[in-house]
């Protein structure tokens, strides 16, 4: 097939030969100039390989990230942002910065960045004809789907949905409205419970919810969650989420929402069972939602042995456990989904199967590496009546594209058994590095962590690191988390650990 | 320029020439077949022309979208879905569905498609060469944005931006996460008046918020809205909406917020005015959040007066007034954004121009048909520290991009004096056909609503019209609303008339 027009005939034929042969550069590691660059780089788009190691020659932030951040902030917030990336200059583990620096990233844009940078599987999807009517309009999915929609959420969405779970609600964007539309659909059920499957909400009911008030509103019903976790900051996510007073302090939150302890160490778990298990009956608790590590919070862990308990609880006191894998999901922790971890010390093989099915949660909440954001749920948690979990969009088609081609890549490039594997590895070598500051080397897969002895030691770690070209991140009070993408190997666990070291002294 | 590569070589090459024929055969309106097409369907993508009329030879939802909503049904919610359409055979205002039905659409995805279906400037500008970088990876915009990310908010976000609201923040997907970060942005600041604007959280506030009590949550703290009010569906958000029971009950709300009475005629407007000024001053109201015409409630309109009241008593009481533009902006009303009729009918030129700066209320959320979500604000609404209004996304460049290009076609077409021009024109033929059982005929631009004596002939009415090949919406108890695109023309709305007086008797 040759190209049969002119260029100049058509400004789209220009505009997709150079993506085309942009994406067979990648294809072929020739290197082409990228002609009509959208950014000041001048290499050429997308990169075709990764550099061998990170490259920094001013300090992270550079004087260009500072005066795009000034610039920015007169019409937007931008103390937050920690450097302006270039997407054309970053590749697989290596972020490129604005001020021409290249880093190896260990920490992927907030843990959501499964693949790394520019990957091929998803350039050559994004450009395939099947998205390109998903770029020409964003469809209101809940009120009319494209039929490719249907296929979607059968074949991709739903092939890694966690045992038992047959059924998914895709949501607008971000973790937040997973985990809010999550906990309405906890509500929704319990009430049905109340009253009985199925009879209708009463006149009364229906009329004094109009001025949120009970008996229509379930003001009196409530969702725990755990102290440390962190849900999102939305008005109902936000009640439950119990990481850091600056997400919460001065917004209305539900004050009948308990708090449960979360183990500090494995002899505190019974005692932190005790609490649910009170809690949970004491009260009229709809939902217990929790992480399977508690992310923000500074990557606390708990025995499978604990999750196993706390799936008992909630199933004797009819709660909905809903378990939130916004930050844990899609294979860091070396399961596709870290709740897979509870079965985990169940001795004999046939009994972890069957644990496998019992010990589901109800709900699981998914966004970051999945790009698209929504909740698998057991299909008694579909409300009798429609209309009740419901948004114009209910879900984004381009994001949920690219959650099928992550969980394509996942899937043929076995990346959660490298994860493992590269994950034991770093822990590894952590423990034994044995560097001055660092204690509670912990975790799953590469969802690692450790703590150091203050907030401004960590800190001074992390920018220290990312001045030698690694980015990692910090959560809780004084941890540093590690963040990589799924495609991290073990030779750039070498670099992460050979600045680690240089950083801090032995 | 010539293609070099054979096709065999390189995948994404084919694709790209698939893509590329596709777009050309837009621009020249020659019509080739579409390879590989990624539906059914075996006609040419992108369409070339807009057809002359509705097609329809089955009933919406015809056989094989009910076949699709007992397969989606199966592993999702679909029980709200209309009928599937076919995103490649849909063009201008006319929407496909799976069964060969070809519907001119003046509901448009709940009111959320600015430029119809397959608009060549979306085309071309998602083929191109900017866009693929956003297509590879989702960048975590508040912690590392692209250099674009700046330009874009600067240049094209902000260009339409209300007047006097000269920041602005993005939210990651949908209106009730718009709506919600505007309202914590509203009970930030007015706490933040309280404690005096420098001081911080006290170690108190910090301590108790964990526990989401007082002092630090400001629970006594409440956000004022309008009975048949839409704000969305999350918890911060349902609280604040008003319009049906089936959306609120059995969810937990804020007991606390009140809701105001909406005028019904324009006489009812002082009576509401008073009750508002008696709300606002005796309670600790953060915000007052109003849509410009509400509607989801029914499209209830009030004057300009009422608002100008409405602005300047929100003023006296330091109580922020969010504009909830979600369904009214973007055009739809003959302004950009529907607020600025709220200087009409004030008599002299100049006094207009300084009341519109007068007028602007201190927030407009959006969302709909601006494909991304987020809200304006004025400068003081951003919060003294940062990660106040945060997460990890904090955007969707995707969809920002996707607003760029609705912006320039909204101003290089003159879309907004378009609307008004056959705004005008629909609803004095509206009002003009006499047609039985229709009443209430209102509207602004093509923002067009009436009544139906009953909800079920209101049903029965769009359920003849769908059948016919003219898809149009209900909102309230009884009302029809018309939500076309802004490309919508007289010999559109012509179509339209004719089949809505075909299906009333005069």
């Amino acid at each position: 097939m040759q190209c049969v027009h002119a260029p100049i005939r058509c400004f789209i034929h220009r505009a997709a030969f150079r993506w085309r042969r942009a994406a067979c550069s990648a294809a072929h590691t020739s290197r082409a100039p990228s002609a009509a660059s959208p950014s000041s780089s001048s290499s050429a788009y997308p990169p075709v390989q990764e550099p061998e190691r990170p490259a920094v020659h001013t300090l992270v932030p550079g004087p260009r990230s500072l005066e795009l951040a000034r610039e920015l902030q007169e019409v937007s917030e931008a103390r937050t942002v920690q450097f302006f990336h270039d997407p054309l200059r970053s590749y697989g583990n290596y972020v490129a910065d604005v001020d021409g620096n290249v880093l190896l990233d260990a920490f992927c844009f907030i843990a959501s960045l499964p693949l790394g940078y520019n990957h091929p599987n998803m350039l050559r999807a994004a450009q395939s004809e099947a998205w390109l009517p998903h770029l020409a309009q964003r469809p209101a999915l809940g009120y009319s789907a494209p039929p490719e929609w249907v296929q979607l959420l059968r074949t991709k969405i739903l092939s890694v949905a966690p045992q038992g779970l047959d059924m998914v609600q895709m949501t607008c964007g971000c973790g937040a409205s997973a985990v809010e539309n999550a906990l309405k659909a906890a509500f929704i059920r319990k009430r049905a419970i109340e009253r009985g499957n199925d009879a209708e909400p009463t006149v009364e009911e229906l009329a004094s919810c109009m001025h949120n008030a009970e008996p229509g509103s379930a003001n009196s019903m409530c969702a725990a969650s755990f102290e440390h976790g962190f849900h999102g900051r939305l008005f109902g996510s936000l009640s439950a989420t119990r990481s850091k007073p600056i997400h919460k302090v001065d917004v209305p939150a539900f004050a009948n929402w308990p708090a449960l302890p979360f183990p500090v160490t494995e002899k505190d778990e019974e005692r932190c069972l005790e609490v649910a298990d009170r809690v949970l009956s004491d009260r009229r608790v709809a939902a217990l939602i929790v992480e399977p590590i508690l992310s923000e919070g500074g990557d606390l862990h708990a025995s499978p042995a604990f999750f196993r308990q706390l799936r008992e609880i909630t199933r004797r006191h009819q709660v909905a456990l809903i378990c939130d894998e916004v930050q844990t999901g899609v294979g860091a922790t070396g399961r596709f989904w870290a709740h897979e971890h509870w079965s985990e010390g169940v001795s004999d093989r046939a009994a972890a199967v069957d644990a496998a099915a019992e010990l589901a949660p109800d709900m699981v909440t998914f966004a970051k590496k999945m790009q698209a954001s929504g909740f698998y749920f057991k299909p008694e948690y579909l409300p009798r009546q429609a209309y009740r979990i419901f948004s114009t969009w209910s879900g984004d088609p381009l994001r949920a594209l690219q959650a099928s081609v992550i969980i394509d890549t996942v899937c043929a490039d076995r990346l959660v058994e490298r994860v493992e594997d590269v994950g034991t590895y770093l822990l590894q070598a952590l423990q034994q590095s044995r560097r001055a500051g660092m204690s509670k080397i912990r975790g799953r897969g590469t969802f690692i962590a450790f703590d150091m002895p203050t907030a401004a030691a960590r800190d001074k770690l992390i920018a220290d690191v990312r001045n030698r070209g690694v980015v990692i991140g910090a959560s809780g009070e004084r941890t540093v988390r590690l963040r990589p993408a799924l495609v991290f190997e073990r030779k750039h666990a070498d670099i992460l650990l050979e600045e680690l070291q240089y950083a801090l002294p032995e």
